[in-house]
């Protein structure tokens, strides 16, 4: 496949929008997608025309690609891939593929969406699995990029090598100049790790990526790097328990504020920092997933997916998209 | 070995701690060690009695156990367990095989303590390797049983239904009346999992433990299993992972808080409520990891303990140790 044939993104180009994903849609969805229009990102909502007519609220503009299926959340991935050729998933990937969209937001299955994706838009050259790439908030105010966050459960050492190199061109194409890789483990030290992790830290060595060794979460959140590569297994179940521990935290505070009166005057008076807190930490402010390695930019919402977590996920595929997401990772998958 | 052989450790017996384990000993161990005392948990300090006495505090009953040799962290877990047999470790573990304390504590080289006890105290009939269960706190106001949280990298299945059935008993020996035990997943259909964990499903399923199935860590944190399985790698990436998401929502906050005047007075209003949530959260308050599967309770702290978290390390032995910790899990152990 020649570079050439990859659809260019511009920045006045929509991004197209599966109306029919995610626990909440489609209502979540299209309030998300008009909060994004109304950010100046243009956004075209892919789905069924005659139920999301009537949805849409005036005075913002939001053209809809009709597609008469859905993919529901306990289908075969491979199954909705292949079969439903008229399904929103479906068609909002095409959009990508020809160049009509800069990039495609679904917050539904997501085996479904990353199977449609491969398919409809295909793996870059050096890609043998797409992974799911998640941005999550350091304390030092950066983003670190984690995956795979969830696409590859079993992988092999070279897969993670794979990620590692997709991981770095990413963070390159938010903005990172030379990000730093490193490899999660239990510890820092080269006897650390788990078979696979100690096997990919030395493929991830040999390659071309800055790799700064085995990372720990503590140290990863604290800025020891910018991309932190790992199976989609851990993966997930790392940015799900870095949810949960926001999500108990939170909750403990709530019901400590209302405990005492002072407290209650004190919640008012700190209300903003709280509200500030929440915006860079909580979950549905992430944007969702970045799935890394298709021929076109592709987020994978939550399926939760409340109208600000539509919002911030298809913020991100704007931002990936007018950063060039897709000829970076295809440079960087060139010097490996 | 016969069920007699185990110590019996009651309410009176000190708990032996080593004072030349963690990054800031013997200050941290021994402050930590006089406010349990203080708590009314009798304790025994193990280690140099030159180098301690002159540090004790007065009018604190803080009895020495003299032992000449130390354990450092770059050292050989196999090398120090055999070799130093008059290390501060191997005394405090000694002394709780001997009945002469309830329970040993270390913030020392985790893999040095882990194989000291194993030597020591010996493993209970039935496992083939001892696994770190940390408690963690969920949003209910509960306590989840996490493990294996980083004794045992690379795991069998079979390894894994031995850590529910552990678990299990640990959860039931801190009160728990008929814990239910998730396995880890990155979702909870049958279909989600990667090769060990499904295969540790089916086999926990078969044992006598009551299993909930899959549980993702946002459903543990939230309630959904009192015990959570898992291999040591992935559960001590997940427990780093909740102690700095912790961080960084905690450091966030303090950023924000001194952005505006306004805030800070709510800041001063709300601090009782910050260092209650601090309290229930922070890891230094966890008091580590409990050592499952030996003949004696062991516990083993942070090796960045401070005082609080060494306080927190000598209350949990005691709390373990009076829940019939070890008879526990021994019957539990012989009903699978």
């Amino acid at each position: 496949v020649s570079h050439d044939a990859i659809a260019r993104p511009s920045a006045s180009q929509p991004i197209a929008v599966d109306a029919h994903g995610g626990d909440h849609a489609p209502d979540a969805v299209i309030a998300g997608a008009a909060a994004a229009v109304r950010d100046g990102i243009p956004v075209i909502l892919v789905g069924d025309e005659g139920a999301l007519r009537p949805r849409l609220p005036s005075r913002v503009h939001l053209p809809i690609r009709h597609a008469s299926e859905q993919v529901g959340d306990d289908e075969s991935a491979s199954h909705a891939a292949r079969r439903k050729r008229d399904s929103s998933m479906r068609r909002a990937a095409e959009l990508v593929r020809d160049g009509a969209a800069a990039a495609a937001v679904s917050c539904g299955n997501t085996g479904a969406m990353l199977a449609t994706a491969v398919i409809t838009l295909g793996l870059l050259e050096g890609v043998d699995r797409p992974a799911i790439a998640t941005a999550v908030p350091r304390k030092d105010g950066g983003r670190l990029v984690l995956l795979d966050s969830g696409a590859n459960v079993d992988c092999r050492p070279e897969l993670l090598a794979c990620f590692a190199s997709l991981g770095s061109a990413y963070a390159e194409a938010l903005g990172t100049a030379r990000p730093r890789v490193g490899v999660l483990a239990n510890g820092t030290e080269r006897s650390k790790g788990n078979a696979q992790a100690r096997a990919a830290l030395e493929l991830i060595e040999a390659g071309s990526v800055d790799c700064v060794g085995f990372v720990e979460p503590t140290g990863a959140l604290e800025g020891q790097c910018d991309v932190l590569v790992c199976d989609g297994f851990v993966g997930n179940v790392l940015v799900k328990g870095l949810e949960g521990a926001v999500d108990v935290g939170f909750t403990l505070f709530r019901q400590e504020l209302l405990r005492y009166p002072s407290a209650r005057l004190g919640a008012w008076l700190v209300q903003r920092a709280i509200r500030r807190v929440w915006r860079r930490v909580a979950w549905d402010e992430y944007g969702g997933g970045l799935l890394l390695g298709a021929r076109g930019v592709v987020v994978i919402g939550h399926g939760r997916s409340n109208p600000g977590a539509v919002r911030a996920a298809i913020g991100l595929a704007a931002r990936a998209a007018s950063g060039s997401l897709v000829p970076t990772v295809e440079r960087r998958l060139a010097e490996r």
